[in-house]
């Protein structure tokens, strides 16, 4: 058979579940083109180390080109979509037409500030590469700034920094940031009463990482607690113009740093497809994620919309969106032979989430964990997990040697 | 003696010179203000690594807190130097005013176009981590379009680099932009016909590294010939629109990439200073370096000018900046005991360029070596020089990891 005679399968976005469907399709008697707007894939659960100055952008996004060398069957294109007709059967990259037998959407989340102008103009946010760069980048100049402030409630206000959502990424990103203070800064800055610097995490329910059981919960809040993040419980954010974070209760937090971390949306492209989109954005799929009516378009990740067994929808998260994608590889390779769709099936693998440099919670095989054993289970994991991107032993010794060290050589302000 | 009594030497550069001027302080009775626009100190002679992707800015940039967290006499600050007033004794930085018993002016250089608008405007330059990141995103994006594009003319255009300037710069960022080409992209771009691509020198003179000896220069020639690199001789540029490079006898060459490695000056801030400047905006000294009619101020590095014994000036190169770095701390610290100052004399430590992975032309203890033996005394005498600045062990072992595997993870595309 004539390769240009293969079905062919475009895969719109390089994140954990187009990749794992590309992957999975590896020895499918089909091609594949694979398009990101970005030439890398990126190693979300790691980025917010990225933005506390922990690791550098190459060593959580690794370039797919690399990835995919040795998979002949795939080809990969650089570029944004414009537009997807259904009908017609092709996407819009780059100005050209891309014609496709099978389509996976797989376009990923980014930030939902849920209308909040103020804060989306004036907050961070770790959604790219971009942002985590520049939230680093801010981070670090507020220390350089207070260095130099004599006027001490200007320097209290460089030195407060307001981390909002106590999902995994507030409580991971607040718990590393109050470490890079208490651990390095201090050291740093000796010129700088480093008392004077607060983390303050803002949670709008009476929970933080409410999806996990209770003693994991309280957990976080105490091993948070002992890493000196302040956690407000019930506190809804109404405005922030970089100076002041305002309350629902008319508290105000005089901060000069804000970093959003409470919602995540299906990305925007979603609204432009003319299909219909739930919650968040995420367009409805049936069981076995295709789009309704059109039995040869995927969607996974993020961007979809299914519902758990209870009637809750899947999470958005990249356990989601892998297993997923490996679905989707073996449905399509199904539908090639004639087989009917497997429904999807999302078995939950645990979770975890860490609050510093020794220090996590864990729900695995049915059982809590927290403190420093969970840790080593999250270390574990997100080696063993990144290995697949990136040689193993540059990770583990620079891992390996920031554990031991404390040392951290990223400190870099860059200009953007 | 109270610490507040103590002299104040205010270091302006946080380079070559003001580094090894800062270190050579270290146990003199003086307090140290060190000021960069920076936060790290740049080891700008791998610096084009990083425009060609064979490394990341955190490789080759080192936060300067970090390198000075244990002197004790030395406090650090981020900013730009406004102004000086070498009468009441003081610079104007961040619009605080610093006053200073000695200040050391390292401010190096910059990129010197002649006066070249159209180049300035659409060429591209490695002078700092910003310009070698954007040299590295373009060289990237080419590669992305012209495997889309259809159009041979455009494509080749877009595979066509352009490097101007025959010195050690141009040299090292023309060969290792083909052996990223002929060993990387050949493998990561299958559908590309990667023999479309060419690396082309200008060199407005008759010769390469023009400083070296005969043998090194046709060395060089020869070692870059076999990489592919096309070498011209006699071009001296006109115009460069971002289309076509125009040469002054009419040759017009088609070319998406002009990277200039043709010039440096000194930086702009010594134009302002109300001194006397020589050739290149550098300030002339005194015999140790002083400036004339202010022993307290000292300009060091390629911001000074100062003749060599043939009536050269000496070069901008940082094995200069180095060696009058050092001789800087000393003659403070004689000063400081009422002793006179030693002029400064520059002993020539040899030459010293690289031509890509395995080949480089030395010139050392009087002795010539080209080929592989000149990059192996390459390598161990950066992987030295850096030592003092980033951990050794993980320099070593991604520069181990790259050589054996001719792995690169670090061509991300990135938004400025």
């Amino acid at each position: 058979m004539n390769v240009r005679q293969l079905p062919h399968v475009v895969i719109v976005g390089a994140g954990f579940g187009g990749l794992t469907a590309a992957k999975g399709l590896r020895n499918a008697p089909v091609r594949i083109t694979l398009v990101d707007r970005n030439n890398y894939h990126l190693f979300q659960p790691l980025l917010y180390q990225v933005a506390i100055a922990g690791l550098v952008p190459s060593q959580v996004a690794y370039p797919l080109r690399t990835i995919f060398r040795r998979q002949k069957n795939l080809a990969f294109q650089m570029g944004e979509v414009t537009s997807i007709d259904f009908e017609a059967r092709y996407i819009k990259l780059n100005g050209s037409v891309i014609a496709y037998d099978y389509l996976l959407l797989a376009v990923g989340g980014e930030t939902n500030f849920f209308g909040m102008e103020s804060v989306q103009q004036n907050g961070f946010q770790i959604k790219d590469i971009e942002s985590a760069v520049a939230t680093r980048n801010h981070l670090l100049k507020m220390f350089e700034k207070a260095s130099r402030e004599a006027d001490s409630e200007k320097r209290k206000a460089m030195l407060t920094f307001v981390v909002v959502g106590g999902g995994p990424t507030g409580v991971e990103t607040s718990g590393a940031l109050a470490e890079l203070i208490s651990h390095v800064m201090k050291r740093e800055y000796p010129a700088l009463n480093i008392g004077e610097a607060r983390v303050i995490l803002l949670e709008a329910g009476e929970a933080l990482i409410a999806s996990y059981p209770d003693e994991l919960r309280r957990a976080t809040h105490r091993l948070l607690g002992k890493k000196n993040v302040e956690v407000m419980f019930n506190a809804r954010l109404t405005d922030y113009n970089g100076q002041r974070v305002l309350l629902a209760d008319g508290t105000e937090i005089k901060s000069n740093t804000l970093i959003w971390t409470a919602g995540v949306k299906a990305a925007g492209i979603t609204n432009r497809l003319g299909v219909e989109v739930a919650g968040s954005g995420r367009v409805r799929t049936e069981a076995a994620l295709q789009l309704p009516g059109h039995p040869e378009v995927y969607v996974l990740g993020d961007a979809a919309y299914l519902e758990n067994g209870n009637g809750q929808p899947l999470p958005m998260l990249s356990t989601v969106a892998i297993q997923q994608g490996k679905s989707v590889a073996e449905n399509i390779q199904r539908a090639l032979k004639g087989l009917e769709q497997k429904p999807f099936r999302y078995r939950d693998p645990g979770l975890l989430a860490t609050i510093g440099r020794n220090a996590a919670v864990a729900r695995i095989w049915g059982l809590s964990f927290s403190g420093l054993i969970a840790w080593l289970i999250w270390v574990v994991l997100h080696i063993y997990r990144i290995i697949g991107f990136r040689n193993r032993l540059v990770v583990f010794i620079n891992w390996a040697w920031e554990y031991f060290f404390y040392d951290n050589q990223v400190r870099l302000i860059t200009r953007e």
